[in-house]
């Protein structure tokens, strides 16, 4: 039996046009309509084919759902809310996509107070964005974090998990405030490094810009992937996922302070103590099937 | 006319072995010689074939060389320079590999104080390590940086340019210590802190390696392939370029602390701002071959 029969997604760019594509692909009886707030998005997705109707407004893209998943940068979650509240089926779930977990849930709960709240998070994506970005198999092999609230439906809970499980995706289940933690290591926190590394290479004087995208292949090339993703998305992860990420931060920054007192006194034996850890780690992430094993990312030489 | 006829290689993990195979793809009539000082090595290369001829020791490989590549890690140079002093042919051109010019030149010329050395670096590479790691095309579109010290022969270092391009890189020529402020920033800065972070990521008390593991798809298993590299490469790398490393830390830090502030007072602009700007790097990087277009490295979904 189906999870949900009407789909309804608002937010059209990487994430939310591969959920329908994906829901096209195993689901195809169910009625998904998109929105939008880009009117040259809309317009898009129409050519593109992957929505069942494309709604001018966010409120009329839910008269009828019984799923509704909101795509959009977490810092849009609240006014989103407020703009679908009029049209949402009291029977509908409210779900999303966001990377961080308790300030969508507020958010969420101060303009929909009585809607039922399903949050989840899909630890998938790449660093392009928009409705061309997307596809259907993004989320195959990868896990979707569900945080469902306290107090809430457990049926309603295993729903969504059956949702992103017919996708493609392992679900876990999770509280939202360990969700923000776990995310602020595996995911927030390397993005501000890469946005500051590749920032920090761009503003040298004695080394050119030409230098830098000369010799990137060096290492420096990789970090530049993930700090192509969409700008507004990633201000907004920040500003929301605030503490976790701060915390992380000073971890990363005092373990950063002690290699570089290593090099500093020449202490080798500091160095290659974790240089040999940290390759345990990059094995266990291939054996779980969460990377390629082909060397350099599989990249064509 | 070939710049070399008898090349040797000291040192067959994934660049030298990397060499031997574009050599013998490309200049199928160079004679190559190969030496490792581990035995299991010089077993292995006999049995993948790629040199004509293997040495047990470092002097007998260099006898009749016109060319010697030491492919060994920078902290290891001095070392294989003085245990190939005694058989070195007059008129060869000792080179190397190595990711830091400025200590690798002081330690060959200690060393080998009559030699014609041009240091050079190829900026190419892969996670893995060993004989069976490396494959003639690794150096297709890379560059390659030639560092011939001051007063040297032109020809001489003509030759090893000549060398490069014919087995795929391109060249450029450059002065060491500007060689190593580059090298800081394209490639040891970004292995410092791949590092770094796999390694505050793997000391958590609060969020589970096998956590850290599962959900790594949202962007730290992209620093897990560099932080899986050679551990006494990197260790070496550390250690003989210790100030250009040091000053590029500084900087990264400052611009760290920076975003650390824009989080903490919430200021998006700031983050916004860097994040757009970060985008162009991407892009340049592409523009110019330097890293593949497809989405998430072109990795399977």
């Amino acid at each position: 039996m189906l999870p949900f029969a009407r789909v309804t997604i608002i937010g059209l760019g990487l994430i939310g046009s591969s959920i329908a594509r994906a829901v096209q692909a195993t689901m195809p009886t169910v009625r998904i309509t998109g929105h939008d707030a880009d009117a040259d998005v809309r317009e898009r997705v129409r050519q593109l084919g992957f929505c069942d109707d494309v709604t001018d407004t966010a409120g009329a893209s839910v008269v009828d759902a019984d799923l509704v998943i909101l795509c959009v940068p977490v810092g849009a979650m609240g006014a989103v809310g407020a703009e679908i509240a009029d049209d949402l089926p009291a029977d509908a779930i409210v779900s999303d996509v966001g990377s961080s977990k308790e300030s969508v849930l507020t958010a969420l709960r101060a303009v929909l107070p009585s809607a039922t709240i399903i949050p989840a998070h899909p630890v998938a994506g790449t660093e392009n964005s928009g409705p061309d970005a997307g596809f259907a198999t993004l989320f195959n092999g990868r896990w979707c974090i569900v945080t469902p609230p306290e107090g809430s439906e457990p049926a309603a809970a295993e729903r969504i998990a059956e949702f992103w499980r017919r996708i493609g995706a392992n679900v876990d289940v999770m509280d939202p405030k360990h969700h923000d933690l776990v995310l602020a290591v595996t995911s927030h926190l390397p993005h501000l490094i890469a946005y500051t590394i590749v920032g920090t290479a761009s503003d040298m004087e004695e080394v050119t810009q030409s230098e830098v995208i000369k010799y990137s292949a060096g290492g420096f090339r990789d970090f530049t992937r993930i700090a192509a993703s969409d700008p507004t998305m990633w201000r907004d992860v920040f500003l929301n996922n605030k503490d976790a990420v701060l915390e992380m931060l000073q971890r990363f920054t005092e373990d950063l302070t002690a290699l570089q007192r290593a090099i500093r006194w020449g202490d080798g034996d500091t160095l290659f103590e974790l240089f040999t850890r940290t390759r345990a780690v990059r094995r266990s992430i291939i054996e779980q099937g969460q990377d390629d094993a082909k060397p350099d990312f599989g990249r064509s030489h």
